[in-house]
């Protein structure tokens, strides 16, 4: 049986085809498969148009000469859990194709460096790229962090994980730990290890030492900005990716970071974090029957009809929380069936407001929710966390509004907005 | 029979309610007559249990002693078409509601200033809040500003609009007026006239003096940062509000400010703006049934299925326009319905791409039309603008990816991002 990277000979009905085979994508059933032919082209062939594969020359195996790693154990112990994504990515040079197959044991191995702050040990517990990610993963993440927070030689916690979808990820562990006794810190990257740009180990670098610290909160850990001096460290529930391909692309909103983290290990305080708690709490129970509807001029009212199954709704209204005045009836017969309707703004700086105008007024007498300056990720992950505690419209109101984990900011200034 | 404003005694079976009566919104059919107690507290009463309204003072009538407005001839002539907004709200004082009631004569005789740089001519062609906006009013829209454009005298016109969907309104334009004789400002307000710190007279006249210049585009001028000292004049298709209640809450994403614009007639360039057409040619032919779906991770992907019936999709997928594997397929099946399905990023800031990672290979082979840098709103108005011309999706692929108003900008430099 021929294997990715195995030079083969693809036989159908009409011609032969040598070359390369390429690897079959672990996420899609393919229908095709793909060779690398001898002038570096890939083409795709029909599955079923297939007579016979035969296999030519097996591809050489990798020399798994693992380096012998030299821990010290006097520094504090720190987890990384690997999950998938660009930060786990590499090129494939026999293929070309580039996948999420970098294990967090890799990476200690490429970045010695990381030993310099941590005991580190490494543990691959997904593989999957970030915009796969479901609320199931989420749970099997937390399950898996808290496991190695119980372990009581473990100072922290690092997960690598995709960018695209790392702050749903990152809030939604801030709310399933409503107790944490130890750091938690997510960390990614925007381009893959065997690029010369790649934020990979600088990222980790940050992440690791992050993960050291006396705090009590998950984190995110990203490049500040575009050189190469330091991270942030971002209050999970206030974070977004805010550019589809920077390395400075995660911004804390409506919020300051928490620190600075240069890779020499220094720390910078910019805001209290939290205090660890005296133990850590899981609590996984959440309810996945959420949407998050966006909301445009034109927009036909009758599309909140066909959220009617759910459990609840996360609005993204415009400005203040503002909907087109035909939606507000919507709104009306969505929270009197029990469904929850909750305000964020799609500006994403700033809060919403239910009094300052009177269709916002009417909008909040119809049972909308406001959430402040919460952002809609942040709301979306909370009110499933909400919804796995309580379904009654008024004490899900009740736990929203209430800042369970710095989600809703009450002091807002002026240098916290595109910054 | 009462008007607002009036002393009346509301009579219901149980009780008698002495007040000044409250104006009815317009915008709701309201099932409440709402009257201003003694104390200041307003109270609503339901109308089917009010037996009868006596009326028991008629309020003063306002004063109607509008000034003679001297206009300077020599100036060159600016038409300013009010829309509604907060930029056209007061506080009424005998009512304490809020509406928007300013007419663009009201801005001339409120703002003398604005006389300065043009001979200005004012017109109200809609009076609501922007969060009401509705495609047939940028139909309305458009035809008001052509009818002035085409006026010899007129040097360009300016649009007072609420500023939440103000974006969507002026990309619309942008497109509806393939070509432009004359330059079209919107200005907006984010605080009330009534308000010390109200942003509307400098962005209208920051906006009139816009509307002198010879450029060929519509625009958007509103406050550039939180000091009151100029204002950015932005590209209609690349603006975005950006924050709930900031002045300076718009922003140019993914591409620099045309200009700077003071409040003493200076003009500082940025970037070249487009010059002016010949003529001036409008283009009011679009398909309304266009939807935006935001894209989160745990979607159904059935929610796709809801929208078989519209002739165009907007996703704004995460980081590069990634969207979950399970709904590739549903993606598949509405394009070879017909359907063109656009892809923008929830990042808002940097570019989609088809090609770095398999599944967005995958999601172009499903017929994706990748929008590249532009804006999920645009895309959004644009998507519109092109069914208008054709149902065809290869045709819809290949205007959605041409650069008709500057919505898609191949040069993204590192300062365009969160500045």
């Amino acid at each position: 049986m021929a294997k990715a990277g195995d030079l083969v000979e693809i036989i159908t009905k009409v011609k032969k085809y040598k070359g390369i085979l390429m690897p079959e994508p672990k996420i899609l059933k393919s229908k095709t498969i793909v060779i690398k032919l001898d002038s570096g082209y890939n083409i795709g062939i029909e599955k079923k148009k297939v007579k016979k594969i035969k296999l030519l020359k097996k591809a050489k195996p990798k020399k798994e000469k693992r380096k012998k790693i030299r821990q010290n154990k006097k520094l504090p112990t720190v987890s990384i859990l690997s999950t998938g994504g660009t930060i786990s990515s590499r090129v494939d040079y026999t293929t070309g194709g580039t996948y999420a197959s970098l294990t967090a044991d890799d990476f200690i191995e490429m970045e010695p460096k990381l030993l310099k702050f941590a005991d580190v040990r490494a543990k691959q517990i997904l593989q999957i790229m970030s915009e796969d990610v479901h609320p199931d993963d989420w749970i099997k993440i937390a399950k898996a962090v808290k496991k190695e927070l119980d372990k009581k030689e473990v100072a922290g916690v690092v997960i690598t994980h995709g960018t695209d979808t790392l702050h749903y990820t990152a809030a939604m562990l801030s709310f399933m730990f409503p107790k944490l006794s130890k750091p938690v810190v997510l960390v990614g990257a925007q381009r893959s290890t065997d690029r010369g740009s790649s934020d990979t180990f600088m990222n980790l670098i940050c992440a690791t030492i992050s993960a050291t610290q006396k705090i009590g909160e998950v984190m995110v850990c990203m490049h500040a900005n575009p050189d190469d001096n330091f991270c942030y460290l971002h209050r999970a529930v206030k974070v977004r990716k805010m550019h589809t391909s920077r390395r400075d692309a995660f911004r804390s909103i409506n919020q300051f970071p928490i620190a600075k983290v240069f890779p020499d290990g220094r720390i910078e305080k910019i805001i209290p974090s939290k205090s660890p708690d005296e133990e850590t709490e899981l609590n996984i129970k959440i309810d996945k029957k959420v949407a998050i509807v966006y909301v445009y001029p034109g927009m036909n009212p009758k599309i909140l009809e066909n959220y009617s199954k759910y459990h609840g709704i996360v609005l993204m209204g415009t400005g203040l929380g503002h909907v087109p005045h035909n939606l507000i009836a919507k709104v009306k017969s969505l929270t009197k069936k029990g469904i929850p309707v909750c305000i964020t703004s799609q500006c994403l700086y700033g809060r919403t407001h239910e009094f300052v105008y009177s269709n916002l007024r009417k909008l909040r007498n119809a049972g909308a929710i406001f959430c402040g300056d919460m952002l809609p990720e942040t709301a979306y992950v909370k009110l499933m966390y909400v919804l796995g505690k309580t379904k009654k419209v008024e004490k899900v109101r009740e736990m929203m509004q209430t800042n369970l984990k710095g989600e809703i900011n009450d002091a807002i200034s002026v240098e916290m907005f595109l910054n």
